[in-house]
């Protein structure tokens, strides 16, 4: 059974501010949890209905389907859901090729991105103060358990990237075709925000200035989705 | 004012069969609306809070926000919702580059594959009969108005993709790194379902196989999401 306050705690996680009160983020699913369980993020306690994930007892709850039912933020609701630790170290930039988000907004967005880091390899993914924030229920569901293998770290952009002392890519409309530039193995690739693109303040930073090309006869003002972006340019740079 | 009927008839167009025995879909915001108004597609009727379409009058009926909110599939309701009538003729393929679809079934990953064909300028998309209906108000959505420049024709793929006499390349775990692949400037692309891939019937007409390398240090099960792999793929196309 679960108890009235965990219930309200584990509801309350769908807000960041409970989820930083409390330091605590909620992942669902087999997959998912599997994979936060085999990563560095720290297990608060699990709900599940079968005990398949020989975790320690004093962790775990076994819960009836319709127990789960009263703290799923799914939809279709999974047979196990567990609250991890958000870590309260803040990393260092150590990687030499690394993404950044410039005001990323959309939930499916970031956690698509952070699945293609982990599949290109890509292990520290940089984002700024105003980006979705990665401990979202939404986000860390569509990471597909990505979450476990990237390292998410929020910080001013402006201020930090030029500190790295990489080339700083960037999309723009007017930018090189990226198929004939030549890329950099080492770099921060930034992407911008859904609508409005990468902002004026991170534009000044940018050293080189990119842009998948169109290939539709009819040319139409709507964009690329900034994740599908992302996949054909990291697939650009690391294609080689 | 809405009559009965009318909202009776809308709300049943998000099942398949009302779809079918009406003949109508529904799209759903400005951007999208005007794309399909500008497209081959034919308006049976448009509900709008303002009149910005300049459409035939006897077609348009401005409605109060509220009014609008009851017709509406998404949590967000726009400020136009109209319904087009699906062609009722069935397309030849005369495209010399298609993507064929073999049994995606989420909504959004269709959408996002047929914004992605707009994208890299191919005309005309494929899809097995099990694949999701592309008059499912949530994949007109995520097309964000490109299914009004791209034909999505059902049919068995089987017996069709083999008639063409293209190159037919599969993507499979197993196949040449895509990346060193030679690419023909003909051919069909297939794409598989999310959970199983393509299909051992259509492994079987497939000639070239290929497979976008994991460039991660952990090699995960995790495949790439089926819209992303796409995305990687048509790049790889179109790039040269």
């Amino acid at each position: 059974m679960l108890s009235k306050g965990q219930i309200k705690l584990i509801n309350s996680l769908s807000q960041k501010k409970y989820r930083q009160k409390n330091g605590l983020f909620v992942a669902e699913g087999i997959k998912v949890v599997k994979e936060l369980l085999n990563s560095n993020f720290e297990l608060e306690c699990l709900f599940s209905e079968t005990d398949i994930f020989f975790t320690q007892n004093n962790k775990m709850q076994l819960l009836e389907a319709n127990e789960l039912k009263k703290i799923t933020k799914l939809s279709t609701p999974q047979t196990a859901l567990a609250l991890f630790k958000i870590p309260q170290k803040k990393p260092r930039i150590i990687e030499n090729f690394i993404v950044a988000l410039d005001g990323v907004r959309d939930p499916g967005n970031l956690g698509t991105i952070i699945r293609l880091c982990d599949w290109f390899g890509v292990k520290q993914l940089v984002c700024s103060l105003d980006t979705v924030d990665c401990y979202n229920e939404k986000v860390i569901q569509a990471t597909m358990g990505s979450i476990a293998r990237v390292e998410v770290i929020y910080t001013d952009l402006a201020e930090e990237l030029p500190r790295l002392n990489l080339p700083i890519y960037g999309t723009f409309m007017e930018g090189e075709n990226v198929y004939n530039s030549s890329l950099d193995r080492e770099g921060i690739l930034v992407l911008g925000n859904e609508a409005n693109g990468i902002s004026s303040e991170i534009e000044k930073i940018t050293n080189r200035k990119i842009a998948i090309p169109q290939f539709g006869a009819v040319k139409n003002t709507e964009s690329l989705n900034v994740a599908m972006a992302t996949s054909i340019l990291l697939s650009e740079f690391k294609r080689r």
